[in-house]
């Protein structure tokens, strides 16, 4: 990664959340951190919302001998003794120095770099959590996917999260089935990042604490509804690396798991919750049997109005190259098109000639699609500004969603 | 599609070709003939390479009391009574207003509109037959995929068409499995049409024949290797319809096929012909089991790599947002990722661990794939322009088939 010079200190890690892409993102942080000593302390922190499991007699981790074989045990224990989550990534072993934390506020205490990923439900409550406990010069990325749509506008989870913290927050996002990430299978991702300038002569606050404060930087931030929100934002002590693209990349980057480093945060982030609703389509023409000819056509007008959506409502905030360039984009759009769970359960849907409700019950256990959300959402936007009909296919789906309209009517509809 | 005016002549069509691509967009074109009676001649005339066939006892043609089912028949008389390719394009009812024609040079005569859909190793000899034997400012459109690379340059079949036959020539490319068009799922497809401004107010040759000669625009045209050539383009007289997008509309777009028309013939061309060599490292990576993830990732570096082929050797003259944008870039891309027989071939090699020349023998009946062909012809061009580590996919996908690289190999190769 090039020279990052003799700093004094190291970044210490944290990983915020648990699930399978939670786990994914931080086996590969934890390699990062063991093989680039002079960068990232080894130890990195993962919190875990704490419960019971148990592990089962035909477990490779089953021993009768075992104090951890006895009944019920915690979650936490069981991934820092046996490294794997059990629960949520069986089969996959755990980096060593990956240490499973039940406490929130210990897991971040102290950290440099916050990486967020859990559903994006809990995001506020987590946040509010440990709000004034967290180093104010800490940095977060969110992996999170998709974006918080509402009638009044649209908002980034990065910038929620940034928002309550009072920390930039960038956003990584890609074409990763998380298991296949798990398996060491190769893939891609697009990391974005790109907080506002600060000197980076500022002094650390070891050395001069009395002059922290004037290490802040303040900018405005104006986001799709015209909201215009003020940020302060802390300077990162001189004695740690900078937090740039080249430490990012050293942080995420894998033989199988090959990260680019963009700017365009928006347009990440966008990638990531269209293509769920694209998703919809794509599996509607497969479960009809049209064929591949007709998922392709699905998929290219998505990607349409994918960049024609960044266009209109982000301006010039966002780099519509984002789209057809990286992997958040058009891959992502191409691997959720291909098998994932959105496009599974509306082939489903054709198949047994059930409503998507239905097999989201007997499917997902309980779970419900982002793209049927994420759909209704953009489509209470699209409603309120009269701009229904100019994303013919994001418009399609959400009728078809709500009955309006059949699946044998897309091809029309989105033909204009 | 609007009002054409009323025109005293109707355009005659001819498709040149009629094998399983060639029959399907015949059917097209004689449907739209017959729906547009204001603008086309209703009878389509099909050249066919005469050929004999036997109507066997299990089809539902055979009737042991017809003439026809007495042992071999020309394929022609075939199509003509029973309205069927059943050699190229069985179990497909073809329009009744469709007429296939043994002679290639009756079948061409006094038609304004050429549609050329036939293997590209038999473009020139073809064209060859019919030069100075068409109508002067008879117009084409060539559905050969693909381009024609060597280590000069790269040509269009379109160009080469039109060189050849002194005439302008278009493209039809798109995510359009042959079967599937056939059989009337929905798709779509790009047409690129573009020829150099004539005055639409020239005189019919009807009316003043001494003056056709008057009627010619002289244009320049620079290919890729700098070598340029004049061609001499005689004006559709006028009291025909123009050939322009709204006729190409007309004679191609059906419910069940929509069709764009654009004006980038160079980039609607070249889609059709890089999208092989990626649908290779597709299917290997497929076949090795990497998953959606790795898949998409190869398409996604195929798609920039397209891009940056079609800006360097192309420049200003091609809009690279076809290949993003438009069913003959990123659509027939996709298509050719998920089925396609590069695609099946590649991974068949794989999994087999054959060659893929082996491969090709035991599945494509003594046919060779196209991608294996491209991906020699553009890495002795970009060998001579000493540009291969700037394409490293499409360098990687040459240097497997040539034995001096891994699939393995492939993604740190790709990831600079």
């Amino acid at each position: 990664m090039g020279s990052l010079g003799p700093y004094q200190r190291k970044h210490k890690i944290t990983v915020v959340g648990s699930g399978n892409w939670g786990c994914a993102i931080a086996k590969i942080v934890a390699e990062n951190a063991a093989s680039n000593p002079a960068i990232f302390e080894e130890k990195v922190e993962m919190w875990v919302f704490e419960e019971k499991v148990e592990i089962s007699k035909d477990s490779r981790h089953y021993d009768p001998s075992s104090p951890l074989c006895q009944g019920p045990q915690n979650l936490t224990d069981v991934i820092n003794q046996k490294h794997e989550n059990i629960k949520y990534l069986p089969g996959i072993t755990l980096p060593s120095n990956l240490h499973a934390n039940p406490s929130l506020v210990d897991a971040v205490k102290d950290s440099t770099i916050l990486v967020f990923n859990l559903p994006h439900q809990f995001i506020i409550k987590t946040c509010e959590q440990i709000k004034g406990k967290i180093l104010p010069y800490a940095r977060g990325i969110s992996c999170i996917k998709g974006v918080d749509v509402n009638e009044e506008g649209i908002h980034l989870f990065s910038e929620t999260i940034g928002k309550i913290l009072g920390i930039y927050c960038g956003a990584l996002s890609g074409a990763n089935i998380a298991s296949e990430v798990a398996l060491e299978k190769w893939s891609e991702s697009s990391i974005a990042y790109d907080p506002p300038h600060m000197d980076s002569k500022a002094p650390s606050p070891n050395r001069s604490p009395s002059t922290s404060t004037e290490n802040l930087v303040q900018f405005e931030h104006k986001d799709v509804s015209g909201q215009l929100s003020r940020v302060k934002l802390q300077a990162l002590p001189s004695d740690y690396p900078p937090v740039d693209h080249a430490v990012l990349k050293s942080l995420f980057h894998r033989p199988y798991f090959h990260i680019r480093v963009v700017s365009d945060v928006a347009g990440v982030s966008l990638g990531g919750a269209l293509k769920n609703v694209v998703a919809l389509a794509a599996g509607w023409v497969d479960g009809m049997g049209w064929g591949d000819n007709a998922k392709a056509a699905i998929m290219r007008v998505g990607l349409l109005e994918m960049v024609k959506f960044g266009e209109k409502f982000f301006g010039a905030t966002i780099n519509t190259r984002t789209f057809t360039e990286e992997s958040a984009g058009v891959a992502d759009l191409i691997t959720s098109c291909s098998g994932g769970r959105n496009f599974r359960c509306a082939k489903l849907s054709i198949e047994r000639k059930q409503s998507i409700e239905k097999v989201e019950e007997t499917e997902l256990n309980g779970q419900k699609l982002q793209g049927t959300l994420t759909a209704v959402e953009v489509n209470n936007f699209l409603k309120k500004q009269g701009l229904e009909e100019e994303f013919p296919l994001l418009t399609a789906v959400y009728r078809v969603l709500e009955g309006s309209m059949s699946v044998e009517d897309i091809p029309s509809y989105i033909e204009r």
